[in-house]
């Protein structure tokens, strides 16, 4: 079965990384998993949440929202419906633990990372592309602080990154596009750091239960993809 | 490595499932795993979601909440603070989605089963325990339509459950209690239906990432566990 | 004119106890009045409301919730609306007032007891179960701080129970379940201490005002149903 | 014992009922207990509650609120709090059971009248005036349906007022003021129609139980303050 | 073209402010522009917004809210929608901002004055009526301030008052009643001090852009109007 | 006194317009001026509010937000705060009439173009960017519903553009930038049509009321600007 966009079942879309793309953030990132556009912020504040006052650690958490005409019809502002939906939180705790696990939160002291991933155009995999461009804005907010002397050295232990897989048609492909994404009848999402270990994994079947040799090849494609996007990174992160 | 109560790494908890709980549902379950207690009260509603209006088709759903006091210390009401949580969102997703998973909602016709999970006590693997307590209950609402002739056949495909693995000071462990899922490095929820196929696989890193290996093993205690589940679902709905 | 279950006009409905519900609270008390059954959860906390702040004087609350299919049909979860029906506010703060009553809230010192009430069941009569139930697993709790050496003497100055008298028909019975409930023309509530005096008395014409010689049969009912109440509240304190 | 302002134990304060208070009201009423003044505004829909659609009858509803500096200190908007306190919700459901009692509602037949009670200065029985003042104001504006034609006859059985009564330092007084009401051991609100029955009691001992000697002189005040509500109110409308 | 009430095009319509309206607050204004009738309640309060704690500068603020039957047709509270509207919100702004123009807050010390403007008559004008009669409750509530000793000298350093005018039917008039306001083209506020500079401008065309031209006439009959309240105001405070 | 950027008293900032900016709205435009960078989205519904329905008119309307970390310090989302800001409601009702004032709703039939206007970067003046660009958005809306023939012709009279000016230590400025705005003792905002005739003025004087003089000069210096807007508007739209 060919995709729609003549890719191989194990091909990433094109994936770009644009650093310091808006002025004001500490770290600042555009990443696009083709038509998927998402901007990352980073900002420093020098509090934590109550939880963690005075245990000398620090925090990374995230924020996930779309503008409303990121997708093909309007959705309406969560802002103006007065709460987050179900699907927001979810991407969010995911997007917080990822980067979490690769960060030494004692070495970062009392301060927390925000991430915010605000997709501007949606067009499948807002989640991994948010994760995979979080990182680098992450990063970038981090060697801030050590160049400004804040922290004695970067408490990143590894990269992290994360990608999508589905089964379309009875085949698995990675990193859907929303029109593959659509019609797949299992959906998984593998976040893996640069030592190639799992700190996610999330698979749904849509329409039909999925087998255990279904998964492995998933799994596959998955750590394919990931070993690209980690070159991806640290090229933009050379740059 | 021995396990707090001195089970087997692959063992499950003692599991009870107790029909008719509560007189005024159409399907009314008290699932135990161990300490952990939930009811589950299914409702049959002769209406639809707006996206299904007209189309012929049903659907299922869950809501899930847990008594203030069902765990060590007091939780604050999601009613008094006026909204749910984000872990509150994504467990009711979850069980909504299982359970549909195994429902041919087709011939379910314009109705909804609505399935309340309550949790009276918790004390590890709620979620798990819901999904399987929950298809309990909603096998007897789908009955009690058959019973009453509003349906031809049980739209039932197969039986679901669920239960959850981690990693705990290194060594995979089945169906964690809470003081084991507090302290675990890795921790992960399978559902699969009766024909051994995934519906659900999540797995998170809480503390350290983990090697393909690992997830192999978990995977395999989930196996064995599920089958166990299933057994024990069936004696229940032959009693 | 004759009861549906054969009770006397002014006869209880079997009325049940069971102290040690669950195992987390301070104190844990299923009630049953009939069908009726709620979960009485008692928390100590050790702060208090911020108008008590720094006064040396305790406090005791309520908060009291139904399982969503309690009833016959099923209601909506006040968390999922996002807030607490004019019912809830009036019940909970109605249950707090009554247990205040009979605690010397000087003794408890800058401490707080939560009783949550969670109705599983309901068939009538939930808030005056409440009441009665609720009395148990503050009775416990409190037991608990003063055999725990927290405090000297238990500040429970003496017991308090509640029960519901209705005008059916033109008749005043007493305890009435849902169906005699839901076409009572008056319906009244009365807390008593068991020192037989009032906390409160709440009455309600619903549907044709009602005579002070009515009022004065339903207040005659009231009291000898409070007084069996109070002897079972013993019994059960004594096991 | 002598009252602050020399009030015999059963007398009621100065009361004044001012009939069109407002312009754009169908019915609009400035009532005054001694310094507490309420305005009693009252809209008449041509629509009813979706309870009642389709069913012939109609509805008399109340909403209540105090302006923010109605009191001594001053209390934070409801629309700011963005929800309505359970001390709101209880007095609005109570005026309006009241009103209801003495209306015929299916002479009234598909239509709504609303009571708007806004409390500008506030010196206790805030929610009694209340009662007593909707009362006139729901009587013109029912009796401007009447003389419009678009109802045959006054749909109005009866009067409706209310008052308070409460004990003081061992004394029960009528018609407390806020300093007598903040000191009261025992706080009773009587609803009663001019045939002198009873449509509500609410009695709460504050501080101290009561007994039933207690309650039954606390009555005969009312049913004493009641009378003569009755007349202001008959005089007033004759105006 | 003739105005309605026979009014000229640059005349005001009959305005009175009388001050000690409500016994509670430290400066209570009842203020009349034809029929429209604002209650203005200052509060004095010993505390300031966050963002000025510790600055020893003080606060002016304000909220605005409408009776529901204010208006010919009844609105729905804002407390039982849960929220303020945009309009709300816009005024509150409004009257907040054109107060604080004219008062010393570093003399004020850190104390904030909140004036609750609460219409209980609406009929055109009503955040003009607003502003004006809240200006002489701030006067009054400071002045009681350095009556008590609190302060040294009144922090007032002008009087502040605002009125409207618009274009109806191509024809600029002052002071707009809602009959007027509902029909004209373009809707502008002054908000002017007594040194006859201005605080606030706000022109809005309803239907038709405004030319340079029609913008110079509105101004000139608002600093005519203004000038008169200005007159109206010290009147007020001579009394 | 120089401008800190170098600009004359009377120069807009750099000002570009990127059309088709994203690619799913019916228009898209990218709105820069200088470092403030406003993403417009304009969005056809074939829905009109109710107030409308039936009526054969269209609606235009806005919604207005920003990123987080458009700004120097991070702000909290509206969407977590869970309502919006009186800043948010005030700008989006602000853009709507505005764009309003250009369009025959008529001629637009029952439909409904919502703007949305995100503000990825903030340096002052996002209010009247978001209307400058705003416009073309609508423009490239309307225009598609021509080239589709869902409309017959444009209902676009003419052009609308919005600029600031301010008074900065005494000196009138167009086109503020933020560290500009901060400090200004005035802040006005003129929106005309391409017929240089007004939609809203809106001055306010921040720290120190303003004369009738320097009105005039800032209203000339904004009807120079609009003039440079408008010219600017052409050129996009003719690309």
């Amino acid at each position: 079965m060919m995709r729609r966009d003549g890719r191989a079942a194990n091909a990433l879309r094109p994936v770009k990384i644009t650093r310091n793309y808006l002025k004001h953030a500490e770290g600042s990132v555009l990443v696009e998993f083709g038509d998927t556009k998402v901007i990352c912020n980073a900002t420093v504040e020098t509090r934590v949440p109550s939880f963690l006052k005075g245990k000398g650690s620090g925090w990374v958490t995230a924020e996930y929202c779309m503008l409303p005409r990121a997708t093909h019809t309007r959705n309406q502002r969560e802002s103006s419906k007065g709460k987050l939906s179900g699907r927001t939180h979810e991407i969010q705790r995911l997007i917080g633990r990822s980067l979490r696990a690769v960060v030494d939160l004692e070495m970062l002291g009392e301060r927390s990372i925000l991430i915010d991933c605000d997709v501007i155009q949606a067009d499948g995999g807002t989640r991994t592309a948010s994760i995979t461009g979080a990182y680098v804005a992450l990063a970038d907010a981090l060697q801030t602080l050590v160049d400004n002397g804040e922290l004695a050295a970067n408490p990143l232990r590894e990269a992290v990154a994360a990608v999508s897989v589905g089964i379309v048609e009875g085949t698995p492909f990675l990193d859907l596009d929303y029109p593959e994404d659509s019609g797949a009848e299992v959906d998984m999402n593998f976040v893996m750091t640069s030592s190639m270990r799992f700190v996610e994994v999330q698979g749904t079947a849509e329409a039909e239960p999925f087998t255990l040799e279904q998964m492995d090849t998933m799994r596959s494609h998955a750590i394919e993809g990931l070993a690209r996007l980690f070159e991806i990174q640290r090229e933009a992160l050379k740059a």
